[in-house]
């Protein structure tokens, strides 16, 4: 566990010391652009993403510094995606920060002296812009493993599987997140939402462990067993994940959480929990349920409701079941890497995430 | 003519088959979104930046057929940035058709049954995510030069400066642009409008030729004096693209110009005849001109006295001789280059976009 963490840690300094060094944003102008460009990959986090291209490639033995650039281009991948999620969802903060759109809004406002609507409009402009630049930094720092010695048709392999598979399963998700939204949320279907999960967050783990197993191997080859053992660990790493998302938002901590409880329920938003919910319900006490979606406050008294209601119905229960069986399906998908540290760390990885004490 | 003419409609075929039969768009989800992703790449326009690709191929011997790919990537690259742009600038048209926001607004409004403001919010929400799948499509179709022989390593040069010098240069000519909007357009300078117009319209077409020319050359060699003059062109096209475009702004017809006279006044734009002009008119006569800005409507004397105003401080026919300087530079930068028909077709692309005639 202590070596975990100091791993984690490990990864954490790499990452951020080189991410702070890429000149990339340097030569982006106007100046505020070329520092919103660098803020959010430059914030932390937890830096799981980069610590799977890391330790998938010291699984198969590779040099973990060749993989180094990879690392770094997968977190900063997934931070564009974050500033246009951001803008998406008039997300104001990020990481306990205000999100890059309000950074820019509020340069705009005391800075240019802008009004505020006018201040508003040009924070999203060039929020959307920042995403761009990143989108194209992170190709670049992926590209760029070619002068680390990594073979440069590989390296282009590599570009390619990042900006065909990725970047479509991606935004294919994150749209769909946001189409269901306009939707009634009961109309959505399970595999609908398991598979925007995969898009939302399997691909870029899946992604990131397949970048480091290639750079190790010197070939990208995603239908081999030990590329695929590292898809069926990452898909199901993921979904874990985010049903535990959805657990703790109903019944987490507000103060650990870092959000307001039942905000899911705000946005009505169609979670696992809410649809196991509802397949579980008979029609006619549907409306005690729907009847919490889109309030404007939640109270005590709503949310103990609600965690009666999805507790009672059998909801809670079928959720943590399914998290238990893809978390103990992520560990054994894991079985035919070779056994080592590494795998180690992979397997550790899928209990810290789901105990959330990383 | 003919031939220029011929030629360019052979472009605009090629380009068009390939951008339609290629299936990167298929998989993207939900379908609304893949729809617009196809959309702009598909609509035609005059297809300059692939006709920059593959006749500076074929200046230097190279294989048509090889540059295809590439030529259908600058384009589909150009075009993520118009469907960002069109968020930007709210343009409600694109070529004479609803821009992508709007053609996704529209969806959600009739299909979806979006009250007006979320269908509103949805359609720039799902434009983002467009033109963030078109920069993957468009890096990768260039990647995929490879697959028509190209090796592997030259793709990659391609692929990184693409992802490197092209996206922030383009990316902060656009951020200038906006910037420009939020300040007096009297406190921009003249070399401060210069970079910015290298920015969004100079840096593509040096990309598009310094590619065709690699891909004939089996590398890129930006300092070597061919693609020195190659730049040198691009820089001076664009620029006296863009300086007849605010001349025709103001000077033009409506009719032809698909756009009202005098918008660049409307929205206070630092346009190179603005600032021509208030560097000519003595200080007390500055208000005569700037009462011109930001008018809700400009009625046929309004407009008749802005163009006697700029005429009349000598700001029009400063405008037209740097218009012909810039076209006399660019013409002259091909003289080091092969002396052939597709010479011939880059020299006569200087004239036919200046009497825009294309």
């Amino acid at each position: 566990m202590t070596a975990f963490k100091d791993e984690l840690r490990r990864v954490g300094e790499q990452i951020g010391e080189f991410i702070q060094n890429d000149p990339f944003p340097e030569t982006v102008r106007p100046p505020a652009l070329g520092d919103a460009v660098r803020d959010y990959p430059g914030r932390g986090g937890k830096r799981i993403r980069p610590a799977l291209v890391l330790w998938a490639c010291e699984l198969f033995g590779g040099d973990r510094e060749q993989a180094v650039p990879a690392a770094a281009a997968v977190e900063i991948y997934h931070n564009w995606t974050l500033v246009h999620d951001d803008i998406i969802d008039r997300d104001e903060l990020r990481r306990g920060k205000p999100s890059t759109h309000v950074t820019i809004r509020d340069y705009a406002a005391s800075k240019l002296k802008a009004a505020p609507e006018q201040a508003a409009f040009f924070g999203e402009s060039l929020a959307i812009l920042a995403g761009d630049v990143q989108q194209g930094w992170a190709v670049e720092r992926l590209a760029s493993v070619a002068d680390r010695g990594v073979d440069p048709a590989l390296a282009l392999t590599l570009v390619r599987a990042m900006q065909t598979k990725l970047n479509r399963e991606l935004i294919s998700g994150e749209a769909r997140d946001v189409e269901f939204e306009l939707l009634d949320p009961s109309a959505v279907s399970i595999p609908d939402v398991m598979s925007m999960i995969n898009g939302k967050t399997g691909a870029i783990m899946e992604f990131a462990l397949h970048c480091g197993a290639a750079i190790a191997k010197g070939a990208y080859e995603p239908k081999s067993p030990d590329f695929v053992a590292l898809s069926r660990y990452a898909v199901n790493l993921a979904a874990a994940f985010q049903l535990q998302d959805d657990m703790l938002g109903v019944f987490g901590d507000e103060k650990v959480l870092g959000k307001p409880i039942c905000s899911d329920f705000q946005e009505a938003k169609p979670t696992m929990l809410y649809l196991e919910a509802i397949h579980r319900l008979p029609a006619e006490r549907r409306p005690e349920l729907d009847k919490f979606l889109r309030l404007p406050h939640y109270t005590e008294s709503d949310i103990a409701a609600i965690r009666a209601l999805l507790t009672d119905c059998g909801a809670a229960g079928a959720v943590r079941d399914s998290i238990a069986a893809l978390s103990d399906c992520a560990k054994k998908s894991l079985q035919p890497l070779p056994d080592n540290r590494w795998r180690g760390m992979l397997a550790t990885l899928v209990e810290q995430l789901l105990i959330r004490s990383v």
